[in-house]
C-alpha cells in the first residue's frame, strides 16, 4: 500500500520507562495511525519473544543486566483501532555478543527514538489462524 | 550523491514467497530505480551470505528453521540496467542468539516491509575488481 | 521533539576510510546538523563499546577481520556545537554470528551510507551525570 509522508518525532526516552509502551503511548497521544520507528539506546532487562508456529503464541525469553540497544525496528498500524507499534530488537551483551528477537518489554537506560508518520488508508492489523495479527498481505 | 523522496510503500509480504525475489520483483513493477529497503518478520531457512574478500565471492550458509526477522536493511539502486536491492539481515534463533549477513534468499513466513523511493541520477552498480558490484565511491 | 525533512543523502564511502569519522565530516561539510544514518556494507577491525554503567565509561572491544555490516543505526545531532553521529552496528563474522555495540570505529571496506536530515530546533547532547551525553528526555 502507498503513503505520504506526515510528521517526525526524534526524541529521548525518560530513564526507567518502559520502552514498548513508551512508543504505544506516544503513538496514541499525538495520533500516528501509521508510521515506522527506529531506536537506538541501552536497556535494562529485556524480555524478547519467539514466535512457536506451532504452539501459536510466543516464547519469552528474559535477558537479565544491562543491553546495547544496537537496532530497534518496526512499524505502527492499527490493532483494536488504536495505534500499535510492532518492534523487533538486537541487543549487545558486554562481550559484544548480539541477542534478539520480538521486543515484549525493556525499561530505558538510553532510548533515542526515531518516529516517521506515514499518512493514508488506515493499516489494520487483524487476527490470523496462524496465532498472529497481521495487514492484509499484498501479492504483486 | 543527493536525491529529493519519492513514494512510501509498507506492505505484508505474503506467507510463502522468497524475500529477494519479492522486493526485487516489487522494485521492477513499481520502477522504483533507487531507494531504501526495511522489514521486520520472521523467515524460514534463510541462506546469508559473508563475503571471502580473497576468494572475491560470498561463502553462503543455510541456515534451517524459523528465524526471526529481527533487522532487514537495504537499499535499491540499478545492477544491469534493472532495479536492485541488497539487503543485510539479523536474524533471531528460538534462544534468542543473532545470526546474519548478506541476504541471500528466505521464505516469508512474515514479512512487514517499507521501502521509501529516492528520486534523482541514477545510481547504478557496477562490476568492481574485488568481486563486488558496487556504485562509485564519493569521497568527500 | 518535532521536525520537518530535509535533504537525502545516499552515497558509497571509499574504501580504506574510517567509517565513524568519515560520518562526522560529511555531517559537518554539508552542514547536517540533525538527521538519522543507516548503512550496510563491510568493515574491516571494528571497534565497538559496550556502555559500563558504574564505571561510566564504555568498555571497548576490538573486533579483528572483516565483518558483514549487517545494520548501522544511528543519529546525527549537536555535540559541543558541532554535528556529532551517534551509532550502533551489528556485524557478522565468517559463521554467521552476530556481535555488536555502539561503533567505536571501523575500517571501511564496502559502506553504503543513507543519511536523511531532520530540520526544526537544535537537538543538542549534553554532558549527564551517567557519563554519557545525551539530549534533554521529553516525557510524555
Amino acid at each position: 500500500m502507498r503513503f505520504s509522508k506526515g510528521r517526525n518525532f526524534m526524541f529521548r526516552v525518560p530513564e526507567g520507562r518502559e520502552l514498548v509502551g513508551f512508543i504505544n503511548e506516544f503513538a496514541k497521544k499525538n495520533n500516528v495511525l501509521i508510521g515506522t520507528v527506529s531506536a537506538i539506546g541501552t536497556l535494562r532487562n529485556p524480555k524478547i519473544g519467539y514466535f512457536l508456529e506451532t504452539e501459536k503464541k510466543y516464547k519469552v525469553m528474559e535477558l537479565s543486566g544491562v543491553y546495547e540497544l544496537v537496532s530497534l525496528s518496526g512499524n505502527i498500524s492499527l490493532k483494536d483501532g488504536e495505534s500499535f507499534a510492532h518492534i523487533h530488537v538486537a541487543l549487545g551483551d558486554s562481550e559484544g555478543k548480539l541477542w534478539g528477537g520480538h521486543l515484549v518489554e525493556g525499561e530505558v537506560f538510553v532510548a533515542e527514538v526515531y518516529i516517521q508518520e506515514l499518512l493514508g488508508e488506515p493499516l489494520e492489523r487483524k487476527p490470523q489462524e496462524n496465532g498472529l495479527t497481521l495487514w492484509d498481505a499484498e501479492p504483486l
